[in-house]
């Protein structure tokens, strides 16, 4: 792996190369992450990008550059590197010298180097500035761009071409939901909810096209699932069957995701504990209508006839998953076509049910999916149902006017694949610094 | 290369696999991309999401299915695949057999199946939605995707880290340019336009990160070289030595891109006739002063004292470079203080001129960056020179105020690369669907 150098007077290394250079003369660069003194002996901790490195001394004169300085302060290390299985990660360096690069005079208003980062949910948000320095947080955020990578990696290797698509638009019209407004030089305009109109259009590109990005809801959902900015990873491809063909290919997508990220992160996912889901060959399925008349029969709750799952019925879903099929995972398919916006495909020999689904992980909302409509007379007629004018859908219509193949996909919330997969208790914990009802900094 | 296949009768390929499959029965999905009748023999072209192949047949009949039928229907192509050295590719179905999946029975507004998409530019961006289905706008937007992901390898090979910061921000305030304003739920708020803050707060966590996203600009410029949203690929690094640090990676990210780009888009970066510039191992630079000085001496005209470049001065200084230096490039260095927003670092020997730089590639800014402030109280000093209030500023300013160690970075505009690269006459065919003064459809 090539490796951005600066120049160098000795090895010049990072924490995480640390183990190749036993026996060496290094350097690292980085926070004073912890200093303890521990009868007659000083370790002193230092945290790179990337991870932490100990150095251990008796002489007190060697601490003398930090003397009077705060943790955090940014210094240069020297020291020799030498294989210690007490020390963490089996290495310690020896005869340290210490250089301050950047003093830093304040207790940081977060305790780094505590092992777990006990703090108030709003201190935290406060302060995720410094925060989000704490090792443990950076291990979720590490795993984040794994997610993305692992997503891309996948879709790639399937011939998926990435697009970027606008999220200023025009009309507000999409699905319903609540969107951000903007002054667009005097004219109204939207944050785009999601990128479903674009990547639709880009169907009639390259076929099969995934983005990730930003999208934007004005919900007022003041819970620990909801935030207002998120990143979604979004899929749309051509030539399906219907449904189920999008649900095969979601199958692989977040197998390949799960195995990038026991590949290339093993040491992150350790850190978080990080319980892997089960991801059976064909992720279990099951049609939103028996899934009521399931609740009903295990739990003695009536919903049949009600147009959604509430987030009771999920986890009660995502209970019997794992009981009856061992799966992390479920996919429910077939919702009400009440329920589902206006481009839905509706399920042919049962025109009520949509040809749509969700995949429920570990018994929470994961995935949104489904096959869309693609003949140019359903949208027409589908508007029309709606009670939308055609005119804001205009451009969005072309697509389909001069042809479209059958087609589907779906959106991953990254933040709720973290949320779920680490077992965090707030949405908010997944996201480096969260938008919510009532935050917007930092 | 695993490829997610559909349940298939014959074998289901797809263009570019065409020539793996000689003498076989094969059949593609997508549309009709052109039909030519040639003195009894008939010519049938599939564009699929990659390529384009030619089915031949000399009977009639065989047309049928489309014979009331417009350009843009998607089909299903049945036929053998045999090697014909006339024939596009090398290769043509015979013995063909069309399906229809979805018919199209009016024109396309825009000629697809010409080579070149000769409409004047208003019809191309109001038909983007179907324009942006040929080939030689295909091209163009593929190669925007291995934009992307060869920035992303090269820098993920050098142990930097992918963010992806919020778009939703509490201030305007970043650096005086003109920004959106949204309504979030009844407060103010703004649009990133860029994610200069949170990329150098991050580098406090990760050290080295890069990331790739819209940023919002609400500059009322109406010129072929502006955008109001584009996307950005950012880098931000710790423990630089100066500017000059960052000139070198990015140096190394522009050669990698194009690495990346030639070994895995060959086809359309042949197609667009790409002109791939010269990469010197070292990209030669001069300062800013000296440029005013060297405009003076070539041109005769007197530029000192001007605290930026023009178009013009950027052309001079690009022709300048390629004469020189037979470079593409040229970096310009220690762009005055007064024209650079708060955050940038002065140069320590002259203090009227910063540590910055601007990259020129064949002639016009490509890329913008330099060292950044890293000391607690130089930003405190820096706002209250700029004459901000420092309340706006209080999370940024938490990173530096817990320990920044000197760092720097820069900003890739996609589309300006792509524009640059290909000749394109306006920045708006390098992009999608574009957002400027008068345009947010489609």
């Amino acid at each position: 792996m090539a490796v951005f150098r600066l120049s160098n007077i000795m090895t010049e290394i990072r924490t995480i190369e640390a183990k190749n250079h036993i026996g060496e003369a290094v350097q690292l660069k980085g926070w004073l992450h912890n200093v303890r003194r521990l009868g007659g002996v000083n370790f002193i901790v230092l945290r790179d990008g990337w991870g932490t490195i100990q150095a251990v001394t008796e002489d007190d004169a060697d601490l003398a550059p930090i003397a009077d300085l705060a943790l955090g302060t940014v210094i240069r290390l020297e020291g020799l590197a030498i294989a210690n299985a007490q020390a963490p990660n089996g290495l310690e360096l020896q005869r340290p010298r210490i250089e301050v690069i950047t003093p830093v005079t304040e207790t940081p208003p977060l305790p780094l180097n505590k092992r777990r980062l006990n703090a108030a949910l709003p201190t935290l948000l406060d302060h995720a500035v410094v925060a989000n320095r704490h090792p443990a947080r950076r291990a979720i955020f590490r795993l984040s761009s794994g997610v993305m990578a692992g997503f891309r990696a996948t879709l790639g290797a399937m011939y998926f071409t990435e697009v970027q698509t606008p999220k200023i638009v025009a009309s507000a019209t999409e699905s319903g939901a609540n969107v951000f407004r903007l002054d667009y030089f005097g004219r109204p305009a939207y944050l785009a909810q999601s990128p479903q109109f674009y990547k639709q259009i880009m169907v009639g590109v390259f076929e099969r096209v995934f983005e990730v990005g930003p999208v934007f809801r004005a919900e007022p959902h003041d819970t620990v699932r909801h935030i207002n900015e998120y990143v979604s990873l979004d899929v749309e491809f051509g030539f399906i069957e219907n449904h189920f063909t999008v649900m095969r290919l979601l199958r692989e997508v977040i197998a390949g995701i799960f195995t990038y990220l026991i590949d290339n992160y093993p040491d992150d996912l350790a850190l978080l504990e990080a319980n892997l889901p089960i991801i059976l060959p064909e992720i279990p399925h099951i049609h939103f209508a028996d899934a009521q008349e399931l609740i009903l029969s295990r739990h003695g709750v009536d919903v049949r006839g009600e147009p959604d799952l509430s987030p009771q019925d999920e986890r009660w879903l995502g209970e019997w998953a794992l009981e009856t099929h061992g799966s992390d995972f479920l996919f429910v398919t077939g919702y009400p076509m009440v329920k589902r916006p206006f481009y839905t495909h509706p399920d042919p020999t049962r025109p009520d049910y949509s040809n749509s689904f969700d995949l429920l992980f570990r018994g929470t909302e994961l995935v949104t999916g489904g096959q869309r409509l693609h003949r140019y007379q359903d949208y027409l007629a589908a508007l029309d149902r709606a009670g939308y004018p055609h005119e804001p859908f205009e451009t969005y219509l072309e697509a389909f006017r001069y042809g479209m193949p059958p087609h589907g996909g779906f959106a991953i919330g990254l933040e709720r694949l973290l949320m779920q997969l680490l077992g965090l208790p707030n949405l908010r914990l997944a996201t480096l610094f969260p938008r919510d009802l009532h935050r917007v900094t930092p």
